[in-house]
């Protein structure tokens, strides 16, 4: 087995990994990827990747892509005991496997926390890590509009810039250390903020006498309106509240980016007053509806008449619930 | 001179309404035009219009759209002694000046009260009003991109509609009153509580070591973003104050968009803490700058390093300050 | 008829009037009374007061008082055909009816613009005049234990501050012109966040598992705690809302507040989230509750259960609601 | 050494546990008094305490009490190797040294978790423990003005309770676990939100035309004035901002009330408001004064005129600082 420098390895073929690998194949790319359950690498392989049966195989490769569903996954990936850093060699341009990789990109979502002791392991075994998340669903991935926010050494990054922007139509580096992360929790957090927003404005429209439909309908044509507001408009007007992201899960990105301000000591009026319409939320039963369902304790204070009822997913059986996605909203 | 139903009349020929009014010469409609300075309407002309010397000479049009700068111009024109109703005959369907036109639209930026008082005016002498603001500045206009948002009876707007939809890409009927007066008040409440949600996070991201322009640029690729956010981004990174539309406008427009919510029973939490925001801005010296120095103020209060100095316009000598758009800030 | 300068009218016999005078008579003083009602005064005539049919006829008495129920009454009772201002000579030091007083003091709780009205009136007449709110409901007057803000002229305060200080505990000058009436909404704005704080932290030591009771006993044993909370501590914990006050009239209080702190460009932050939430509690159904209902909103956001049911007053008939005093909330 | 079920013991001897310890002698109990510095016991002694050498020693005594500085004191006082759980035998009713005490009455500020810590160690160790923080500063207790509030099981609260009624006006019983500590952080979190409401209608009658000393004479005459306001009203009217609490451990209090809050479910929207205040506070310099400095950020925002300059805090070196009490800030 003989890779060139330019080979690159591909950890975690789920979903998001998948779309975002099968775009460097598509773009020429060697990929070499592994898998948990190995037959998800199927579709890849068809396409032209090498599959490889144990972590340490993907050595060989000088940049590695990770992208796991959970902090302990992406723990155990790396720093484990059979992890891309179990190797004894740091495999910077160099031939074979059970060597180290020269470079570890991971794509995941995972706390400020996490990250910074894999970079440390990382740092401590010569390895040179990229925190690099990924703003996009997979669809938008797979069409080319996703966007990467890259934090680690600078030289890291211009090594891996190549195939960032191979997968994604932006790829910034944000800084030398954990920045990809909060930047990505300031995202969460303006959305937080932009969804009640809307809920006030609409709600304030609709109490005027322009019924949700046509206010959002104006709302979207105009250039303050993010392609976000105009794809969930319908759900909006519909007051379908099946989760894409609950008002639970958002709380949890409000008390990490919230707790991110707090240790940089910068206040934030806005988030801290949305954070606490969404603890409200919760309290009122919205906690497993999608988030865009401060709508309903807005209409509620509002005195807005419910012109229907949605079965909330609050008072079903737990299982019976929808499922949310555990990943960032705006995906 | 004889008319045909499809002429069409305009009303105040400024920066605005020329784009505007040229865009209907440019669908093929035979518009009539009238300005205070009559000197302005030559580009017009130049193009197909056909200009008259009285107001009460587009009364042949069935439909005379207005825009004039100040809701004093507005009634003014519509109501006065030599305005659009001080004939004596609704002229709809009819020929020759002297009469009243069938169908008034108003496409001002005017409270709601002067709108309802115009509008009253109208129905006591038989003419159809509507109420049609404009988000976007002349240079979408001219391009197409602007939306407009129209509210009366709804045959009016049907009578009015063609024209609405050769000058905009969109244009909603927003209900029978002064829906649409409301409905642009709305979009000015939601523009201000996303800027105060970009500063928060802006900054956020820079005092975590992210640049404002690494943060604005990946923000901007991301469906959260709006085209608005993008086009203003430059001005945040290079903290250039330079007036679009000052805070003190917004406050303006605040004061009129809480006001409504107050009489319709609306809560506005965040729109409520934005305005206390904006009132604090010009506390400290940045009414007379353009709204996006809000950053300014959360910039203070996070301790971020003023990393330049821009000439404020607020210290200047007033007949040296930079002017601002008069007009709604999205335009 | 003869009266000395010392000579005191009272215009107002209402229940605060009442025993505002009776402390000017226990106190020495030689009152004049008069009322729209004439049997009102019968009380105060059986502990030495003198009682005149018509208003001109407190013109002999060089100060007199005014505590009438509206700003109709104020307006009619001094700028009226045959008001205190209608007489055509300043009585000041002068004997008979017929003569203007030479001070005016108004206790009535009226707005900013119907005072600086009347004031104006006075003026004009040459006639000195004292806005002159109460703090403080009849029992405490009775007792000694008001105060009252005054503002106008500091020699009109001079001549006013001896009754004042016999009917209050303290009086205080606040100023030349209306800041008695701010001074007045200040006091109010600060008693509507005060009952925030009051349900934020009570229902947060609940949901702790401390029960209201024991909470409130602790808070009203520190230096924490006003009287004012100690007195309305038993309403909390039986969530009984009869009105003594209700939320619609502490909007009411909070848009005159509000409203002055934004003709003075003060941001209120504060006050300004606490009235978005009186706004919420009035949409949700406790607008005709007394405001220390508050509660309610929070607890439901908070998922506490309701541990009774008290019969709301807003759902009652609007003949068999409970009644609400339309004074100031801290009488 | 002989010691009866009602002799009682005292841990710490510091400024608040020797006024406090002087109340149980004053009321005729029979105290033992040990402290790390045993000078400090003398003032005790010679009122009729008995001083010890070792801590176990008060193991004789059935009820202790500790009030010592920190955390980790109160971790060593009662669980370290010579700490009072460190005697083989409970000493519930027994005699003579080497014995536990039947009940540890802790009064020091600590956390929920030191306490709950704390409180497992006793429970093994089948010791009766109670928090039981006080609010008051010294020269209150010693006037018998302060207040307790204690959790623990209720019939250790009822074995302790004589003596915390000798030393307080009031004790309470707020729950069997650590609702003690709740319970002071949601007086702290009240006091903060009290303080932003003062500062906040401070400055609107000041801006108003009405002087701060008039106003804060006025409310502090009024039903709606806590002791605490008319206490530092003298501060707020001479800007002094000596630290007795600074804004730094405002903070502190607020991440600890805030952090509960969220634990529990409950929104606290004035709470969560002040919090991101007192942060822009910091931000802007007010980090090391006294919280009541609130005002200077209010101020500033309202654009009053700086009326005097107190040297800040903040600007000195920090070996200069004023220091500021650690403990709750309502003593």
């Amino acid at each position: 087995m003989s890779t060139t420098p330019r080979s690159v390895g591909w950890l975690g073929t789920g979903r998001m990994g998948a779309v975002m690998a099968a775009r460097l194949i598509d773009a020429g790319e060697d990929v070499t990827v592994w898998n948990r359950t190995a037959s998800k690498t199927g579709p890849l392989v068809a396409k032209g990747a090498r599959a490889v049966e144990r972590i340490s195989d993907l050595g060989g490769c000088h940049v590695v892509f990770v992208m796991v569903a959970t902090p302990a996954d992406l723990e155990e990936v790396i720093c484990g005991e059979h992890g891309l850093l179990s190797a004894d060699q740091a495999g910077a341009g160099l031939t074979g496997a059970g060597r180290r990789p020269g470079v570890i990109v991971d794509c995941s979502t995972v706390s400020e926390e996490t990250s910074a002791r894999v970079r440390a392991a990382a740092d401590a075994a010569g390895v040179g890590f990229l925190a690099a998340p990924v703003s996009g669903n997979p669809h938008m991935v797979a069409e080319g509009a996703c966007c990467i926010v890259a934090s680690g050494p600078a030289e890291v990054f211009e090594q891996a810039r190549p195939y960032l922007e191979e997968i994604a139509k932006l790829a910034v580096h944000a800084g030398e250390g954990e920045q990809a992360r909060l930047v990505k929790l300031c995202l969460n957090l303006y959305l937080g903020i932009m969804v009640q927003a809307l809920v006030e404005v609409t709600s304030l429209a609709e109490k005027g006498g322009t019924d949700r439909a046509t206010f959002l309908e104006f709302l979207g044509g105009t250039v303050l309106a993010s392609d976000w507001v105009r794809r969930r408009s319908g759900d909006l007007v519909s007051r379908d509240w099946t989760p894409t992201f609950t008002t639970e899960l958002l709380r949890k990105d409000f008390d990490l980016g919230l707790g991110a301000a707090r240790s940089l000591e910068v206040p934030m009026p806005a988030g801290a007053l949305v954070y606490q319409l969404i603890q409200s939320a919760i309290g009122t039963g919205l906690r497993h509806e999608d988030f865009l369902s401060l709508y309903e304790l807005q209409a509620a204070a509002a005195a807005l008449p419910g012109d229907q009822t949605v079965p909330a997913n609050e008072t079903l059986p737990a299982n019976q619930r929808r499922p949310a996605n555990q990943t960032l909203p705006e995906e």
